[in-house]
């Protein structure tokens, strides 16, 4: 029996498609994000396939008792208002959805009869959940790492900091797009020859990226840290993100301040938070240290983190090209992962990056870099899964990719199940591709 | 005699300040900034030691006839509102400034009867002109990167992509905190050993980083780029920026990703936006390529870009210590530099960055990278100025200087100045120094 009452799978919803089998979005997850309906953006959350309108739901009196705060918060066009409450302001508004979309509550009884409160999900647009004032990529999966640095320093694949640094960089806010955005292929300088002369083009190499991102809530004050035992305080809940990348643009670039225009073209973002209240009931361990692998050093390293640090949630990678839309066929899987495995933890990764003071703020989002594994149908990208495009992915219509081609649709889907609890999903993180500008 | 009234070194202000000879902010200058009064933020433009205040402007009816766009835009918090309008309306803005402003105008004489409009610059605090969204530095500095990869690379200092490419990188828009502010001495990871074992603490080899900076104006949708030709039109106008470094801690971590917390701690801006209008007498030719040197790809290529693409800011570095305070001893000179020698134009800059279709919003902040010359005291920033701590700066009081101690206040102070123009200065970007938090 869950000691909380959002995790219990047996209480259902008086929304039916909530308490079908096979959604992402059952009573027990209830993520928030930002929907679009005639032009009016509002802040929402998911319910089978439906989305509660949380500005109706205000204006109907349904948070009454809850922190006045909120109040405000939830009229906002972004989550940003929201997640600068932080964390138990979010659980709390999550537990009065919970009470509202149950079957048998007497908050349920009324939300039943106020028809201002659910819309289809096929009515409305996604936004992107927050303006994300800062997006920063981490590279938490060592196996991506060993992959990735195999291709380019067979000798010596993983750098020395690796084990000890949860290595990341800055990204890109403003090009932060919402999931069924179209993306263009970019232009950029490539060089055949790794001294050059480069050449200015489309990118022959565009990749996806599976990765996990974290929003975070509230705000720590230029020059203050926050420590590991309270990142997670700061982290509001989990999307899917795909952070595209020009390879070949990439090799030419990124040498010595790292990834730049590769990168900043597109990176695409779930329109769903699901919150870690809701991603409870799957935390795992963090990875263990190997006997020959350094211990974190002590600002990383806290008990609730090593016993609990980790998310299991499962992602697949799903590719759709032009022929096979043509012929009425299905996406096909590329791979699949598990966040389980990460290297570093979230909190980690938090902890980290204010270690030397730097405020993060709410709506800040934190990517966790490709989640890939030890097997081959474990890799998050294709420069990982066609190793540089040496052994191409052969699709069930006969096609091969080494890299991406215009018109493919790429789709990343994320979900946590086990036994004794509601299943868990992301929704989907998705984009095609349309031809370069030129 | 100019062409444009607005740069004529003849016409006088009714501000007695703005006329003195060593004002950085004379008639033709008149830079925009946000002030803060009682807690009210207000947009602004600076003359003599005055701040000509927009908002009281509007309402008294001084903008009359300009583009009504420009009403809410002067009543906002930040200049990210003017700065959507684009460059037409900025100039627009500071055009009729200077009417307002003129000893011998219409306009100047009906101004200088309302008391509203100007404040003591010495009664008001500056804040950040906008809200960055996005903050980007380059290393435009070909001498920069010569010193810097002679010490890590003494048989290559140069990459082969740096002749071609205008390398760049995400930095961290959060912690960017106007001149004046406080920076807290970070922590992080170091390690004496390129292999490692690391160790946490205070950074020992903190540096500044004297640079540039241009603020973006308008906006290209995501997926177009932004041809050369039109690159100025989307640059309202330069500050200055210290770009401060912990050293130690970048040598460690900066690979494969590029910097991340060694920058992420603290970037101090100079409050004062110095237009791209008030700057034309000093535009100067792009810095002419070797015959070693390639030509930059055609995307990078544009005739009035390469002959007038350079800008000829006087630079200087300034340093005082906490012993030279208690000896009521005046700050001394670091350095000094040019702007004119960059190797990479503001304009070949945000072309390249817009090159991949990265929407470039109003407001975000493009760094030049440290800007070094050929002469030792030339060098922009400690690490080259010292060889890495090898040799000492020693100062007048017989203090040496690796790297900053605690205390250090820092100020980078910058200027143009020819025959038959008037004097545009910067005003002042600096910041102290204060002891790690443990």
């Amino acid at each position: 029996m869950p000691r909380d009452a959002t995790h219990d799978p047996a209480i259902l919803s008086w929304v039916e498609s909530a308490n079908a089998g096979g959604t992402d979005f059952p009573l027990q997850n209830l993520p928030f994000g930002v929907f679009e309906q005639g032009g009016d953006a509002r802040v929402g959350i998911a319910i089978g396939d439906r989305v509660l309108d949380l500005r109706a739901a205000r204006d109907g009196g349904h948070f009454d008792g809850l922190d006045p705060a909120l109040a405000p918060a939830v009229g906002q066009r972004t989550l940003n208002a929201l997640l600068a409450l932080g964390r138990p302001a979010l659980a709390a508004l999550r537990g009065r959805a919970h009470r509202m979309l149950s079957a048998d509550t007497p908050e349920g009884t009324r939300a039943r009869r106020d028809a201002t409160l659910l819309l289809p999900n096929s009515d409305v647009t996604m936004r992107l959940p927050a303006a994300v004032g800062d997006y920063t990529d981490f590279y938490a999966s060592v196996e991506h790492a060993m992959n990735v640095g195999a291709m380019f320093r067979p000798e010596n694949p993983l750098l020395p900091n690796y084990r000890h640094v949860p290595i990341g960089y800055h990204g890109r806010a403003s090009s932060l797009v919402v999931s069924g955005t179209e993306v263009r292929r970019p232009l950029g300088q490539t060089s055949a020859a790794p001294a050059g002369p480069p050449r200015f083009g489309p990118t022959e190499r565009l990749d996806y990226e599976l990765e996990v991102g974290a929003f975070v809530a509230g705000e720590n004050p230029l020059g203050t840290s926050v420590p590991i035992a309270d990142a997670e305080s700061r982290i509001a809940g989990l999307v899917l993100v795909n952070d595209w990348s020009a390879r070949d643009i990439q090799a030419w670039e990124y040498q010595p301040l790292g990834p730049f225009l590769s990168k900043s073209f597109a990176t695409t973002v779930s329109p769903w938070l699901v919150t870690l209240e809701a991603l409870e009931p799957f935390r795992v361990p963090a990875r263990v240290r190997g006997a020959d692998e350094p211990a974190p050093l002590p600002y990383l390293s806290d008990a609730t983190d090593r016993e609990r640090g980790g998310v299991d949630i499962s992602l697949e990678v799903w590719i759709r090209t032009p022929a096979m839309r043509a012929a009425d066929a299905p996406a096909e899987r590329l791979s699949r992962g598990s966040f389980a495995r990460m290297y570093w933890t979230l909190g980690q990764m938090l902890a980290h990056h204010a270690s030397n003071g730097c405020n993060l703020r709410p709506g800040d989002l934190l990517g966790s870099g490709t989640v890939s594994g030890v097997e081959r149908g474990e890799r998050g990208c294709l420069l990982e899964l066609t190793k540089r495009g040496a052994e191409p992915v052969v699709l069930a219509n006969g096609e091969r990719r080494s890299f991406l081609g215009d018109g493919d649709e790429v789709s990343i889907r994320g979900w946590c199940e086990r036994t004794g609890a509601a299943r868990i999903g992301f929704g989907e993180c998705r984009g095609v591709l349309i031809p370069a500008a030129l």
